[in-house]
């Protein structure tokens, strides 16, 4: 159970209701109206908590198990345990993760603004919206409903955001314009100058950024994050992105739809990303590449040239990933010989 | 048009005043008393507005412009179509960004003192200074003139800004010594205990960080760029030198003038650089090395050695950058000769 | 000496005294009452200040300087000159850290709480608390005795802090638990959601994370690093472990006792680390790795696979690292031979 400190269980929830909500069919020890007041990892649950095998290396943990219920793979269903009622589904980690949202819901934010915040009159906020102590929201901003303005972050002028995003304490933003739903994390920063300058001896000259930050609805953008806006076109983040910890993006560079990116990574100025792109942790991206729908970059990769739509790279440079494996094994093959 | 929701254009200005003040010569179909109204891309200016050609592969862009006037390199003018005034340059792209600045200049600070902001009755503030909400000025801290301090920026006791700082939101610094017109971006943290301990099983022991930091005129530190405050000698930032986001500087680190430290970089303790040293993002350099004046440091890097002045490398261990090329190149072929 | 702008020297302080702090044997030009004002490297240290000489590549300075007293250990004793008090140790450097500390112990805090902090009615705070300006304390947190709660930091709802903690300016808690002299500096992130989801072409499905992040005594987190917090089970860090800034840390990483963590390295999700487990700047491990205890990583490295008990391995992917340094001059060979 998870500490009561920090989180609130809410349910429960029947199987059948369960079943609703994530389309599972149920088998096993059919028992649609039995109750379940929590979800648990296989190992600890008890026979009222919800759990569910997403990994085929834990089927022993499913075949020991003593929860009440659990989201299975048809194919897996063999191996489950008489007492236990089955939620077949083809994913049952996703199917998990939505019960597990109906038993810890987000808590509604707390419509408000805090005596300490700070709101421009020209400000217009959406009903339902709570802004935390300290937050600061400049001239003519807009949100919508519901929106959650964290401890002390900061909202430049002109800003838009829409219903129910989330805003960390001490995250900023400024020229961008966020999509609904968007949670960002403590401490990103958005829409500040990008690192644009004509160098020169006598003193680089700063190019004035004259561009935005376009976030679209159900991104996620991750504590202490940096995405630079524009030089003159937009940086944009696609619908549903997530986005993690420590990740810079540069100005003027274009993300699609429902890409994940890693912690620690980054994409320098200009560069262009299709949809359903997957960047392992700590990889580049040099400047004005086009990286293909669904292509996918392993971690700590240097990529510096397009990759094609589905394409998997690794390495720095990053090459095909068969290719890398290639080198690798070559490689340690080679000095094994050399050595004494 | 940059979106008037965040940007206000200035001017217009005459072609002979931005020739004036870029130094430019005006050749083309003169017409030195037009006026431009704005700065815009080759591909979408319109008559009114100024261009520029920086790299040659947008030639063609240049052939097809239908811009008012742009900035161009003599040897290029032959393909600047009739109707368009040039402004002949050896550097078009930093004489645009002196325009674009023209065009978009950083708007002042608009002096006064936020009424939820907390400065020390013993801090000094200059003539024209900004201080935005919640912002925090400890003890004996002293700033020039016309300085911007944005939201809850905080700065410890003792420290002492230049003029026209612009410290952007949730920046903190500590222990510093700032120059004129240096900007500091969002999440920035200047001046904290850089990471000095006597290993120790039974419990590593904090050695004193008594040092500062040191930033010359006219410097840049990006969003959520963290700099360290030496141990006893100081940790300095030579005047001009630009600094991405997310980039990590050592305690006692010294980097000299102009220098370029792309995102994600970092640099361990007591490495020293000259002065107009280019280092790509991602890139990590070791402690107490010494990096020539002019050297060029490629992405990812790894430096574990002195780079001599106007040396160029790459790799981790980074090697002279034709010898890490011919690496690259020699382990791809003999992979390839290996596969089936 | 350190600028009094920024510093207060303590003090003085006898030889003796030194001596008895430390542990130290005094030797030499034997003069135990002689009073030392301050600490200071060999080269620059005067007559009534102590040094210490931790790296044999100083044996030059040891025999020119004319400090009052130093730190030697006893296989060096022989270089030092005639009117130096000697101060014999196996550890130099330990010796001068605790001396050090006492010239310049950390300030204590001032107790009292800024007017324009804010604290929830329901917050537990023990005697000596400091609490900076605009610091946001929420409901049922509990913070032990003598802690510094820096300006702006803002500590989320339930969470428990032990005495002495030390916490930065702008660093946000939640759902954590944070043993007794912690030191967190400014902008850490510490207990946001972890970066979990299941991935969806419809939309990636968030699942709720519920364990919490456990932070056990004497342990520093350095600037603008990242903790998440556990998906279910927590994430730990233990006690006395270093790390520095820019560091990302995954949900449910457990870190043992006492190691050492270098700026903008990351950890990816459920990986374990043993006690003193060192890893360099930059370098990177996947999900799901056992590392153990004394196991030694380098900078940049990219860990795939579990590293057994004091192993060395460097690398991306990292291998033992002689067998690393054995493919870097192999491979350097055959690139020569193949070049012109």
């Amino acid at each position: 159970m998870a500490d009561p400190r920090f989180f609130t269980v809410a349910g429960p929830f029947t199987i059948a209701e369960i079943a609703r909500r994530t389309g599972a069919a149920i088998a096993g020890a059919v028992a649609a109206d039995r109750v379940l007041t929590d979800v648990a990892p296989l190992g600890s649950a008890g026979p009222d908590e919800l759990s569910f095998l997403g990994n085929p290396k834990y089927l022993d943990a499913l075949r020991r198990t003593r929860a009440g219920a659990a989201f299975v793979h048809p194919d897996r269903a063999a191996a489950a345990p008489p007492g236990l009622t089955l939620l077949l589904t083809p994913a049952p980690y996703r199917a998990y993760a939505i019960a597990a949202q109906a038993f810890y819901p987000d808590p509604l934010p707390v419509p408000g603004i805090a005596p300490s915040a700070v709101v421009d009159p020209s400000a217009r906020l959406g009903a339902g919206c709570a802004v935390e102590a300290g937050a600061v929201i400049g001239a003519r901003v807009e949100i919508g409903r519901e929106a959650l303005i964290g401890a002390h972050a900061v909202i430049g002028p002109g800003c838009i955001l829409g219903d129910s995003v989330r805003l960390g304490a001490h995250a900023s933003l400024s020229h961008c314009i966020v999509g609904a739903r968007v949670r960002i994390y403590p401490g990103a920063r958005i829409g500040q100058d990008g690192f644009g300058f004509a160098p020169d001896p006598a003193g680089h000259v700063k190019v004035p950024q004259l561009g935005r930050v376009i976030i679209g609805d159900d991104v996620e953008i991750g504590a202490n994050t940096t995405i630079d806006r524009g030089a003159g076109p937009d940086t944009v983040i696609g619908a549903g992105t997530m986005i993690d910890n420590l990740v810079q993006i540069g100005h003027n560079v274009e993300v699609g739809r429902g890409c994940v990116l890693v912690a620690q990574m980054g994409i320098s100025g200009s560069t262009r990303l299709g949809d359903f792109v997957m960047i392992g942790g700590q990889s580049g991206l040099t400047g004005h590449l086009r990286i293909g729908n669904g292509a996918r970059i392993a971690g700590q990769s240097g990529v510096m040239r397009d990759v094609a739509p589905g394409e998997t790279v690794m390495g720095s440079p990053a090459v095909p990933i068969r290719d890398h494996h290639r080198q690798v094994v070559l490689l340690r093959r080679l000095a094994a010989k050399k050595g004494d």
